[in-house]
């Protein structure tokens, strides 16, 4: 998400609340609501710093659907008019032409007075925005796209597990992944100690789960593990000091650290992660908490390639399927510690 | 230290400069610039929260001159008249009987323009202010003070080290003291940079130095020991955040963490550490850099008092004296992780 709305709610006075995404139509294998999947037809526009858009970029590359949708990365730090194309020729989305994504948005619905977001679904034949329902994206990428999946492709969200899939997420949603925002952007010290506070809570809870079975449901990476990393991987890099998720860092959990690395060093994980996007967007957005906009010099990102020893816990990442191939040309991300 | 300028250079765009010292009358066995060393005549007048003033606070309790010279502690978080005993009766000192350290400034130089800093002795007699040079004023307690010092009051600044004490203390100075500061204030990122990267590199060669050696200089405890400890027990607790010196938590850095908390377990340095104070100062005076004021839960403290083994590298940390005896009462701190 991290749309122009995540930044103002840090200067209101109400508690911090994620707007729910306005453009919810499904592409589906069907095609009820307007828009069949089809390869080629439609358009993934990601920022790589936000962890609601993370999801897709992962379960594009697990499911191996770049040929079938093309992928737009945008500048890590927004400008008042939102999420721009800064990082391509001429700062021109080269498939869409356009150098806003509001103007996707401004297409689908004219004087659009909402927020722009990402992930954002945009179709290419006729520029419109079709979604930015960040919570149905990956689900839809993993059921509705399944004719274009590469072969081999991992069920990311299988269906005698869905409810206890479904369960966790909600859980790992409110507490962790929506918490951490809670706790940043809370303009009241009691606020942000029960953001704060919930956060660590359900983290312990995790590590509990984790301590014992190498993935959060069942015995292979799910749509809930995508959920969970996109925010771990972002912990100790943005929201231990930014949002001040301090109580401990990722680095010092034994069993979520571990848990964290073994995804990372997972072809589609970390080969997704651009931690300069990342710390850039946080610190020099989100001027409300960080006025001088400096971006931090730490943490020490290293340690994401040591050894996690989780395979001893056995586990099939990829179920009956195998890993992604390598990273699409042009879409590679910056090696650990060279931005 | 962290007098009125500290905030404001927060706002400034030109780097951090501390301001020096413009008290900087000395109290000396001989008297020899009008204040002689005297039982009871003089008032310590520090904050828990500063670090300059915690260095006097650990100097008085190891040197056992509680009785000579009494102690008055502020409120952690200034007004715009800045350090003010709201802790006390009535909100006075019942010493001095004055609301604010600013009076004392005021008695000594009418309309003094200046900054009010802590640390910051008080002649009782009249309620002038003495000196607010916290470089020099351990210095004093250690070496002028001697008559009155406790028996088994260690030497904190031997003659034969003193070279070599001053070397270390200057480049802890600059690099970590001082640098954190720089750091933490820095208004551009490039000054940011070279501050928060001499801190970790000053760190680095100070842990080399103290993986074999307990102490700083020589096997015993000296003022070099109690200037760097200032620092590193507000290192994880505000530093690290409130201050972007985030390259690794000092828990991270196994020898460091192991010489800090060995610091902390001896009599006379963790008793004197209000971390409520500390953190509530630096989150909640700051607002050039934290504007919501809100103060972290974070870090777990707990460790502090985890098992360091730096007895294996032996050394006396009272060289031919002994440890300080209880905390007076109406001193002690709160305990670990109860404000």
């Amino acid at each position: 998400m991290a749309g122009r709305d995540d930044g103002n709610s840090a200067y209101g006075h109400k508690a911090f609340k994620r707007s729910k995404s306005h453009f919810a139509d499904r592409i589906t294998a069907d095609g009820r609501d307007g828009w069949p999947v089809a390869a080629g037809r439609y358009r993934l526009v990601v920022s790589r710093a936000c962890p609601w858009a993370s999801r897709a970029v992962i379960s594009r590359r697990l499911l191996g659907l770049e040929d079938a949708l093309s992928m737009a990365i945008t500048d890590p730090v927004q400008d008042d008019r939102s999420w721009r194309f800064t990082l391509d020729p001429d700062g021109r989305d080269p498939v869409l032409g356009i150098r806003f994504l509001a103007e996707a948005y401004e297409r689908r619905e004219k004087d659009y007075p909402g927020g722009v977001s990402v992930p954002a679904i945009v179709d290419v034949t006729d520029g419109k925005l079709v979604t930015n329902d960040y919570q149905r994206i990956t689900l839809d990428l993993a059921t509705e796209w399944r004719a274009l999946h590469r072969d081999g492709a991992p069920d990311l969200y299988p269906e005698p597990l869905r409810d206890e899939i479904d369960a966790v997420m909600a859980e790992v949603y409110e507490d962790v992944n929506n918490g951490v925002y809670r706790a940043g952007f809370a303009a009241e010290q009691d606020e942000y100690e029960g953001a704060c506070a919930a956060v660590f809570r359900r983290l312990e809870s995790l590590a509990s789960r984790l301590a014992g079975q190498r993935y959060l449901v069942g015995d292979t990476i799910t749509e809930a593990d995508i959920r969970l990393f996109t925010t771990l991987v972002r912990f100790d890099a943005v929201y231990h000091g930014h949002f001040k998720c301090n109580r401990w860092k990722l680095a010092e959990n034994e069993v979520l650290w571990a848990y964290a690395r073994d995804l990372f060093q997972t072809p589609g994980f970390g080969d997704t992660v651009d931690f300069d996007h990342i710390k850039r967007h946080y610190h020099q957005v989100h001027t409300g908490i960080n006025p001088t906009r400096i971006v931090p010099l730490g943490p020490d990102l290293s340690g994401w390639l040591s050894p996690h020893h989780r395979e001893r816990l056995g586990g099939r990442p990829f179920g009956d399927g195998t890993p992604p191939g390598p990273v699409r040309p042009g879409e590679e991300v910056p090696p650990l510690g060279r931005p």
